[in-house]
């Protein structure tokens, strides 16, 4: 997604060899004309799937979602963060393991917003080495929904999420995909087809 | 705002005289249509006042913020909720109470997204006793930018926030008013306008 890509090349910081910040757009400043831009784009190529609800992570999963749920007139549910969650038999939840933060997280869903003939897109902000992803898949699993496939903002391609997910027979379509991050410079992996 | 009130009406569950549950529409699960719908409605009430960026708070504050943005071609910027920050020397901060999770969090906001000639929208799901809005307030005081006003989903009237706000010459425009809540019944305040 081009436009995507403009924005992550005039304003993403490529900090070192794994971080890159996208503040300014995406992750604590949000672009709402690029998150529309985003939501439609998901829509578009998941258009096709009978997807009946978004599912994502809070918070910077929220907005590309609830443009992409605008878009297909379908609802999102964010799956909450907490430290450790206290069971109780109406949420279903996973356990998160963040690489930059180096902490676990516990995410949780009401399980009545996923009945089982829902069929659930997943979104998420970045994906890396898919931690966030296998957490919302295994929300997923125990809430025995059909997932249409995961839709993500900005890929790692040298980390190994992506990889994992798609060997795994996993649908991922990433807007923008980072082949290799340097101080100061983004290269992204080159477009598989022309637009 | 009469779509709004008709969705409380429905879907809302008042568990006491304190606590309204809206997580199948705004807090947990999130209505991208009701959402759009608000966002240009607080894009309409504050279309004079040259906002030029929106200011919320993770998580439930992103979906109407992003839809307001979008209406009003604004960025918006959301507080990140901690336990507690280290001090940093380019984030802006302040301690927010939640007496529903009885626990403070610090609030912050990296201080080169709020610039002195900024005119900021306040923008949050919830008003009750007014912590947030007060965290909200004091992070652009200590920016110094300029605030055009609070847009607030649901303001719960039976508890002091949106009147020490108003007492203190901050324009508070709610767009559902709830006057009184009890075991499974919400009451409005009634419209002090025709629409």
């Amino acid at each position: 997604m081009e436009l995507l890509k403009d924005k992550i090349r005039k304003e993403g910081k490529a900090l070192n060899h794994e971080v890159l910040k996208v503040d300014s757009f995406l992750n604590h400043q949000i672009d709402p004309v690029l998150m529309k831009a985003i939501g439609e784009e998901f829509a578009s190529r998941f258009h096709k799937e009978g997807v009946t609800k978004i599912l994502t992570l809070e918070s910077s999963g929220i907005a590309p979602s609830v443009m992409a749920g605008l878009a297909m007139g379908v609802p999102v549910v964010f799956a909450r963060k907490q430290k450790s969650l206290t069971l109780k038999s109406d949420m279903i939840r996973a356990r998160v393991y963040s690489f930059t933060k180096q902490e676990s997280n516990d995410i949780s869903v009401a399980s009545k917003y996923l009945q089982p003939e829902d069929k659930v897109f997943i979104i998420d902000d970045f994906l890396a080495n898919g931690e966030a992803a296998h957490g919302l898949l295994s929300i997923c699993k125990q809430a025995n929904v059909k997932v249409a496939g995961i839709g993500i903002v900005i890929e790692k391609m040298f980390q190994s999420g992506g990889k994992k997910l798609r060997e795994a027979g996993i649908r991922v379509e990433s807007l923008a995909q980072i082949e290799k991050l340097e101080e100061g410079k983004v290269t992204f992996k080159e477009e598989e087809y022309c637009v």
